[in-house]
């Protein structure tokens, strides 16, 4: 491979710009040389942004571009899995967004896709880089606070998207709380084997439209023992809410809330700290540095992903559980789904 | 009613001992005048650390001394009923400790024998009267939240119980949830609708025996939509751990948990504050004795108490939805059980 | 001495009411007999509050008294060493109000009648029995941090005292930052060499008139090598504001205000903690309480006086030197004082 | 100019490294084009880390490269004047670091080279640049807590330098609080008027030897009233401990330090977080990278210096004002010094 990771972008939107500045900007062992965007103007003006020098209206245009190494598939989820299977064939190393896709089969293809070809395969969930996430996960391998009992993961973004956006989206599980179970995973080194779930409309009613839910708590059961509680919001008016706390028999492991700046403000009313930083833009730019920097190792230097497809195909398991507990009214073992 | 109130003490056991001092050293307004319990050893040690005059070894010679206005019942649970009718009938006001009972038929028998006797009723659920808890309520009911979407309790005791305690205990939902499903009500000001309950033997693989765990998550849907959880655990090797949050569409309320002092080590390894306050009889000194004004207030002033039977009733209904839903892993109507 | 301790205070304003409460109902070993003030109104008020069965409108009537074991001296720091005098000539043992007095000629007049007399003397800082204070000196002598190098003590009222109080205060640094002089020595567990000061009228110029400042600001060089900082300002819009910390080689040990209760507010604006404790009657009522517990330990069981009247003399040396360095624009030596 | 801002490193020091570093990564509106150091292997290593092209053994051949507008001068203190005089007159704009020089006459004949040239010229404070600061001073100025009246600035590195740093580093005041005392007027936006030092050689004796100390207190008078305490330790065992607090008439302003993540450990001796972050390498960086972005606005879009020659000149005097202080152990006025 050449000295620099030479990364095409698959897709102009929200995703695909945090990860256009991040691999221009923040990797500096890889440069951007392409984005593919079947609206011409979004990737052009991507491009424009970052400097980066070529831009196609087809991403099959951009695997045919021998001077790019690997691509990150930044889409909506529905062209995941024929567009990994692509990049795959066309012998490109792949970073895909989360969630890999909707069916298990489109899954198992892509995946297998992958194997055939032997590309490299990184599964994107970003909070797997966050250094606090990281050191909890360290600590709790490394047996800090003995056995995990009891966990709890909370993420709440600070408004809801449009209507338009939900009902393409697969819903709350697949969508947003895909993030959540891949990270109980991650935090607690075990799997799952039962979720109970449970949702409501509380913010958007329109939303219900499109049988979504804006508000949902979720319950798992772990193989060795621990239970895991995470809930969701669409809105958090403080902003971006992302905690998580594990604890077991030794101690208990939590991380805080990211804030503006680190000052407080003392007045009449009391003790004042700004808000919690705005969305995944601002919370987690060191997350996606992690993340871009650790794809880079993996194709330059030889590093394991630390999140591979099996990953992405456990969270959307553990969501289509979720999702048919709160049609059900039950706890659904996670072997029901596959 | 003589200028202070003249109180007996049923049960000289661990929460007999805590209201014991609470009336005898923070209630300016009341007295003990009497402690009664089967076991005389206990009730003459509790009698002399307080100098409480009369003992008894009989709760109904407790209830036939002229000389006392309201007993505070501390006995185990199996008993509570039946002392609530007898002191009823005795002409005695009644403050009954958690839970009221383990069968609704019971409860509703003493219920109605304090409705017939027109004696006052004080449930005694300690934390409604903690400040941080009262103030969220407050402000729940004045809108600072908007409407509540999320709650969480995390309510975890600094280490488990004897199994023998374990064994008439009536298990985690009704012997220790049942501060938190009321405490649900309480800062929520609404109604339980569903119930979701799974728990494991994580601690004391004993308690298995007796067909409890020491570690659990419910999930609660409210008839205004809120979803709460609450967890439990009988051990946490840091301290009480107590903590509340309501989310709503205009704010998030929450409490920190109490520490032992307030200072801060910084160290080589960083920054260390102390333990979380050891248990309940440290953490809800406050409480108790604000609870213990509270009583006196309603039998010196005409207040109302701020917990019925019926509350002491409704946690009780909520704890054998979560009993069965645990059993049958699936969402218990409150409707169901009464 | 009688099973317990009977206590008269002398002077019924607003320390006086403090210690009256506490000896009434915070030290279960102590009993008011009596309350002396030459303002007879302002004695029987306090009286009727708290049960105090005999009013005396002169300290001398109260030291008459056989019945009186001992007297919590709380008038005005111009009669403190006089009334020292009177109580000790009685045969009373003396609890007295900071300072101990303006002249060094009456604290060592007193202290003498003190010792010739035998009666035991406990001088009234009462940040001493402040658990966190306790605990951080408990931890500089145990080597915790190592050599103490850099000490910072903040000591912020609510709101300004009238002008009339300003009048016969003796000025901020005998009157207010007595304390904080005490606290250094305490916490340091060390003695000062050489004083700083620096103060200014910045909120109510009016404090001028009277040779006074509102804002100060002192630096203590001690024995051992550290350096002290400690400022003082009259009014902090947000509470009283009380902090202190030590770092040594080791680390650092320090407090953090204490709030009115332990909730948050996360709203638009970020996230929000209630005002700190208003005033030393609320912030302080457990360190008035351990005060009044160890008084009555040293009279019934033996135990020695944790801050003596040669404490209470170093202080006031302290302030005069800060005094002198604030009129003189230099670097006081204690030894220039006495 | 150029479309990018063309950078030329004098000095490929530790601070020589963090301007290289920022410069090539941080500000995309800039890059480096050469780096000069009289140690060529310094230099060489410095410029193949961030692929900087070109090399010299002296500043004045960079200086002698038209492709360089700019400079940022990072060598040792007693170089600064004669180089700021040779780049302006080189037509180079100047970034200079920290303190700008050790005598007022090199300083005041630096900066009149600077006018008579044109260049533009900025100090490089970076702690002006941190964006807690920033929104201190902006909240000062805006009123938020009406008049000021109290300060703290406590800044504390990890471990101390070498005693060969030491012996020309000029002293502590001019060293390492010459960043305090620009804080000082940059978050009160005041001038000061008298100032009081003392110091002590706590941590390595052998700093005495220079006349220096390792620990050090000083208290400043400002024109408007306020007091501000600044304490600086050469060691903190926590890490590099920075935090400032504003308190004025409607309120006080903070800041807390920034920790090495967002992480929290309750186990059986309590609550832990971890360290501070090390040193300024690490707690500065986005300051460093603002204050790079802030010296390109200058440039390329005619932004207004916020650290001018004028703001590094007061700091020097302020410093010179401690040492004089210091060892005089007298209240010394700025206009003393110049």
């Amino acid at each position: 491979m050449s000295h620099k990771l030479r990364i095409g972008i698959i897709g102009a939107g929200r995703i695909g710009k945090v990860h256009a500045k991040t691999f221009s900007t923040l990797v500096p062992a890889a440069t951007v040389e392409a984005v593919a965007d079947t609206n011409p103007t979004a990737a052009r003006e991507l491009a424009e942004q970052y400097g980066i020098p070529v831009v196609y209206d087809d991403h099959k245009k951009l695997l045919a571009n021998a001077a790019i190494d690997a691509v990150v598939i930044c889409t909506p989820t529905e062209f995941h899995a024929d567009m990994i299977v692509d990049a795959a064939n066309a012998g490109k190393h792949v970073f895909c967004e989360k969630p890999l896709a909707f069916s298990l089969d489109a899954i198992d293809n892509a995946l297998a896709a992958v194997k055939r070809s032997g590309v490299t395969f990184l599964m994107g969930f970003n909070r797997r880089h966050d250094v606090g996430h990281t050191r909890i996960r360290r600590d709790v391998i490394a047996g800090r606070i003995g056995n995990p009992e009891l966990c709890h993961i909370i993420s709440r973004d600070p408004s809801p998207p449009t209507a338009e956006y939900i009902r393409t989206s697969g819903g709350i599980y697949v969508d947003m709380m895909i993030h959540d179970f891949d990270l109980s995973r991650y935090l607690l080194n075990d799997e799952p084997e039962e979720v109970f779930a449970t949702g409501a409309c509380l913010i958007e009613p329109e939303f219900a439209k499109y049988n979504d839910v804006d508000t949902a708590m979720v319950t798992i059961r772990f193989r060795n023992g621990a239970i895991c509680s995470i809930d969701n919001s669409r809105r958090a008016i403080y902003g971006y809410d992302q905690r998580v706390e594990v604890m077991g028999s030794k101690g208990r492991l939590s991380t805080f809330n990211m804030l503006e700046d680190n000052t407080q403000f003392a007045g009449p009313d009391g003790f004042q700290e700004p808000r919690a930083l705005n969305f995944f833009m601002e919370r987690y730019i060191p997350a996606f540095q992690t993340e871009g920097i650790h794809f880079a190792d993996c194709l330059l230097h030889g590093a394991t992903p630390n999140c591979t497809g099996e990953d992405g195909r456990a969270a959307v398991v553990m969501a289509k559980a979720a999702d048919l507990s709160a049609k059900t009214g039950r706890l659904v073992k996670i072997s029901e789904i596959g």
